[in-house]
């Protein structure tokens, strides 16, 4: 390839085609989600399987590899943009060329059935039952490594399918310092003395004004509803089509209106992300959030640093109020300390702001601990029960509270779970060295409901990008800094130590 | 091909994935209609597009036409399934290799923008604007009917792509007889003098308390929830994707419970066909209603037959009024008899159970007329006006009350309209001479709610051969006689002079 424009022109075809495919199965898991009656399952799972191998042919098809390869040569004559492109279609190739398709096709089969014996091990807590195709999962996901290659460690290769560019070597040394301050933190939190009762959340909320009360909330948060919708699925989740087409789900409960209402605000966060990716990106494979961390840093940043700040519920008290009249009997400040109650819990999906990061840090270090070898199957449970009782002073004693409370081990997703604390980094050092540099007025813009400010400073700072810059890239251009988990620590520090008097 | 059952597996493989980019596409169209905001739409043509394109690419495939041409030269040799999914294949096949591609592509674009100009057109009562549409989609459908080829008048060519085997000949003779009949219905009605106010069935009703009572009807009607759903939509409409997931939408409005009631009533005759086509058909070219006409009599069955029968109203009566607060002041005479007002209206979709049928002629006659060249578009609107005239009594006074006021045209439908009247015919003719011969005590059923007698009698007589057997042959297999008139007058006679005292 002499010039590189010409075959650029056919990848961009390419990678259209490619999106319509997984658009359509993104529409097919979405309906699926939420509306599709029981029985219409096993037809579904062959026709999102159909597109799936369509997605295969195309990708492992010889004139994709070697226009990817052709293109690749051309690597330094790139835009960033460009780079960004070809390298993510370049990993996806290299990916699908190393694994043998034999081996990757029993992988699938395997994962595909997994979540199914794992709810029910976990339905009868029966670690036993899951054992063996845990043990089999990991096994796969060391030899995944092994194909995929890394230069220090196995679990380099995992981690890079969902946050690229990360490493162990980094996250050890930034998760031993969050842990160390979390469980400092929490220490303090217990000997202070201070007791919060979060009962006064809960009442009877009928649904319908819970579904009213979301759709407005999310809405004054910035989420566009030209080209959004909200449904209800058992588990919230956002997804999209494409720049003007992304949705969220909510679960409502009648005992709690408090869980919907920061659920919604989590998947908006996700959402506004990828309403703001530009219309020049949105059919390319950089058309979308950049990793899973930093979607993650974009939901919880809505939820946690500005949906559970003080200003912000200030703001929509008169709102909350007015929606869920048993909340009344309390102001702002009663409602505030409530809803940032810490509590060390069993159950990662339910823990609070502070604890939260110290479940996905056990998981690390046990993913890595099952990667390299370093603990056997049988002994699993109580290394969990232990780093539990360690980290935040409490044991789980039945496995469906410990070690086989999430889907993700049994989806296959080993080396996703950092994501999610490295969510809360991005966030909190976002916040401190480029949000509070541009908006010096930003306790007082969340007060006032103008979140639309904030939302614009995170679409022109990193929603812009799309997948152009890989996480270390993008926190660096924004913060002038590596991830560090100092200003995390120092956020929930300033916080809580006026929340618990310490 | 020696044996043709080699060949018939490949041709099975083929059906299926057909289905898959089919259903796919089902799954987006509905969520297009029910749910998707509206910026999604660009994104979701392009989507909808591509597997239109994946379709077109394998039914043309050199591969494909081979097997079909090949395995259609055993077509004596195979049993009626076979020979049904062969002579589909063939029918589709043939069509879009007699029709040359540059046209049938000019064809396709001018069909997908022209609801545009016709919804446009029909808020202006702007015929003018419309005309030379119409003229050019009324010209193409002309020179397809050609392509495909005709022994009598090209408009069975058209006929035939939606009521396979329905000719002019047949049609004109029936819809004379159903013409005639209803005119003179219409008279003695008229002559009655007995007045009918349907205006007691409006009211102020809550869309909450409708939801409920139509999901609920739907089940006693026989619609198995656990295959399918309900969705609110603009029109209401039925889909499916496969046999195990068949859904309904309904439009709801807060003056008036009785439309919404019918309009489900409708579409679950519809979905009941679907939910219960054999499993061993659904994954083929014949898993489904047969054609429109007989889809047309299972809703049609359902929503007046059944529905607006007098055992039907009296039986659903005090879940009526249960539902329905502002119903409470009338008796289940008075319901029975002001949901069966009969009155000539100009708006088809508006008409009630006797005059439809007219609509639909008036439409035949024109469509016919335009398509034999006997007809100029100036003066289409007048013919209209003085067919509405002469066989209901009542003259349009703009276009839009008129010749703009359907879709089906600006879709490039010609020869749909009948299937409608022909669902009158068919459902009256099975009625007649299928269930009350097999089931003498049908009145009893339907009082005592006991529809699903009803359902399991269709089930097995219609429902159970998918796309088998067609309309001519089933229905004569059923009633042992060919299609004619004289069942749906005789029906509208015994109902309609016990209404109207004539």
């Amino acid at each position: 390839m002499e010039n590189y424009k010409e075959g650029f022109k056919r990848f961009l075809e390419y990678q259209l085609e490619l999106k319509n495919i997984s658009d359509a199965s993104g529409v097919l898991y979405w309906d699926l989600s939420t509306i599709m009656p029981p029985k219409g399952v096993e037809r579904r799972s062959e026709v999102i399987g159909y597109l799936s191998q369509m997605l295969f042919k195309i990708e492992t098809s010889e004139e994709y590899g070697n226009l990817i390869y052709a293109l690749y040569e051309h690597f330094d004559e790139m835009d960033d943009r460009e780079k960004a492109m070809i390298k993510n279609a370049k990993k996806s190739l290299d990916f699908m060329r190393k694994i043998p398709e034999k081996e990757y096709l029993e992988y699938s089969t395997l994962v595909a059935g997994a979540e199914t014996y794992w709810a029910d091990a976990r339905a009868k807590n029966d670690y036993e039952a899951f054992k063996p195709i845990l043990e089999k999962i990991v096994n796969f996901n060391k030899k995944i490594a092994g194909y995929i290659g890394y230069e220090d460690t196995p679990y380099d290769a995992l981690l890079d399918l969902y946050e690229p560019g990360a490493t162990v070597k980094e996250l050890d040394s930034v998760f031993k310092e969050l842990r160390d301050g979390l469980v400092s933190l929490l220490s303090k939190i217990k000997e202070s003395g201070v007791e919060i009762d979060n009962g006064i959340l809960k009442g009877d909320y009928a649904i319908e004004p819970q579904k009213k009360y979301n759709i407005e909330l999310a809405k004054r948060l910035g989420y566009d509803f030209e080209r959004g919708a909200i449904a209800e699925s058992a588990h919230p989740f956002s997804t999209n089509f494409g720049n003007n087409d992304v949705r969220i789900t909510t679960a409502y409960s009648k005992e709690d209106p408090v869980t919907a209402m920061y659920s919604t605000i989590h998947e908006t966060g996700h959402a506004i992300y990828e309403q703001n990716i530009p219309d020049d990106l949105t059919r390319t494979n950089i058309g979308g959030g950049v990793s899973m961390g930093i979607h993650e840093s974009q939901s919880r940043f809505y939820e946690n640093i500005v949906g559970r700040g003080k200003q912000f519920i200030e703001g929509e008290y008169p709102k909350l109020i007015e929606a869920f009249d048993g909340l009344k009997a309390y102001n702002a400040e009663e409602l505030y300390r409530a809803i940032n109650k810490v509590e060390p819990s069993l159950i990662r999906i339910d823990a609070d702001e502070l604890t939260y990061s110290l479940h996905i840090i056990i998981r690390y270090e046990l993913e890595k601990m099952l990667i390299n070898g370093d603990v056997n199957f049988d002994e699993l449970p109580k290394l969990w029960a232990e780093k539990y009782t360690e980290y935040l002073g409490i044991t789980p004693e039945s496995f469906a509270e410990g070690v086989l409370q999430d889907v993700h081990w049994a989806g296959g997703m080993i080396g996703y779970f950092p994501s999610y604390a490295l969510g809360n980094l991005y966030g909190a050092q976002m916040l401190y060295k480029g949000i509070l540099r541009d908006l010096p007025n930003y306790d007082e813009l969340i007060r006032s409901g103008q979140i639309s400010e904030i939302t614009k400073w995170l679409a022109a700072n990193v929603h812009k990008y799309g997948g152009t810059y890989e996480p270390k890239v993008l926190i660096e251009k924004i913060t002038g800094e590596t991830l560090n988990a100092k200003y995390f620590l120092q956020y929930l520090n300033e916080k809580y130590s006026k929340i618990y008097n310490f």
